[in-house]
């Protein structure tokens, strides 16, 4: 009886060694996914540089999206942009996707301005198609969420100039 | 009755386009996390730039793993490294962390190369401390899942510098 209470024991503190765990002082934390809601389906670089390499190998143009958390305009943007599944199965295919809530050391990523949300596309050649812009005069890269089918025919856009340039 | 049909088909309609979400032919996928298996409690910077960007205004130090998924060696020193609550919560407390899975093209970040897995550390004031290493002459910033106890005094030391400067 003495000997089956101090298996049981045993096994309880092994397996509470198993599944021990650090939580935080103000409690359990939800993970962060790379794709912070932008698209739980797709494969996300982690940085530009990586982005960039898996562009070049390949030969799939990047879409670059600038955002913050807590800006109510990347908050509407993203809800539209993950909901719909032709971009997102466009996005999966044809390009390679990054997002990213710090700048880069990079210039080119902001032709008129570091500003959120943005959206900027990078052809394998690592050009960045400056000329592939929203329909904003004053914050060229942005887009709003009714600006979804401008952003697809945008992607298109994107996706052709690299086949014609081959 | 037809009506009443006509209502659930609508709601059903209405519900399926509202859980609409777009599944890769090859099947869903699970959401890339930011932590990788490295630490699922903590707050993970995505790039260097955003790692040295919290070091500074939190003046705490950056750790900064290199790893690679299908890398044995870093799976192995990844489940040690997962499980250790000290671990776990000194790098919570005191250290901004960023894991990557692709080199920057900062050299100061590979002191004797670029290899998997390598740990370094960089204090707020933007130094590489390649002064605080493992055991390996030939790998001087490689771990083995056995040196986490040498892991965790050169944390120490990440932090003791730091404050010494001050």
């Amino acid at each position: 009886m003495i000997k089956a209470a101090f298996s049981v024991l045993l096994v309880l503190v092994a397996m509470s060694s198993i599944f021990a765990k650090y939580i935080p002082k103000t409690g359990k934390r939800i993970p962060q996914t790379l794709s912070r809601g932008w698209g739980d389906q797709l494969i996300w670089a982690q940085t530009y540089e990586e982005a960039l390499f898996w562009s070049r190998s390949r030969n799939k143009p990047v879409m670059v999206i600038f955002h913050l958390e807590d800006c109510p305009h990347s908050q509407a943007l993203k809800k539209v942009f993950s909901e719909d599944d032709q971009l997102q199965k466009i996005l999966d295919e044809d390009f390679t996707v990054l997002n990213l809530v710090y700048e880069t050391t990079d210039k080119h990523l902001s032709p008129d301005g570091q500003y959120v949300p943005r959206i900027l596309f990078v052809d394998p050649s690592m050009t960045v198609r400056a000329d592939i812009n929203g329909r904003y005069a004053n914050r060229m890269y942005a887009y709003e969420p009714s600006d979804i089918s401008l952003l697809i025919s945008n992607m298109q856009k994107a996706k052709k100039l690299l086949k014609s340039e081959l």
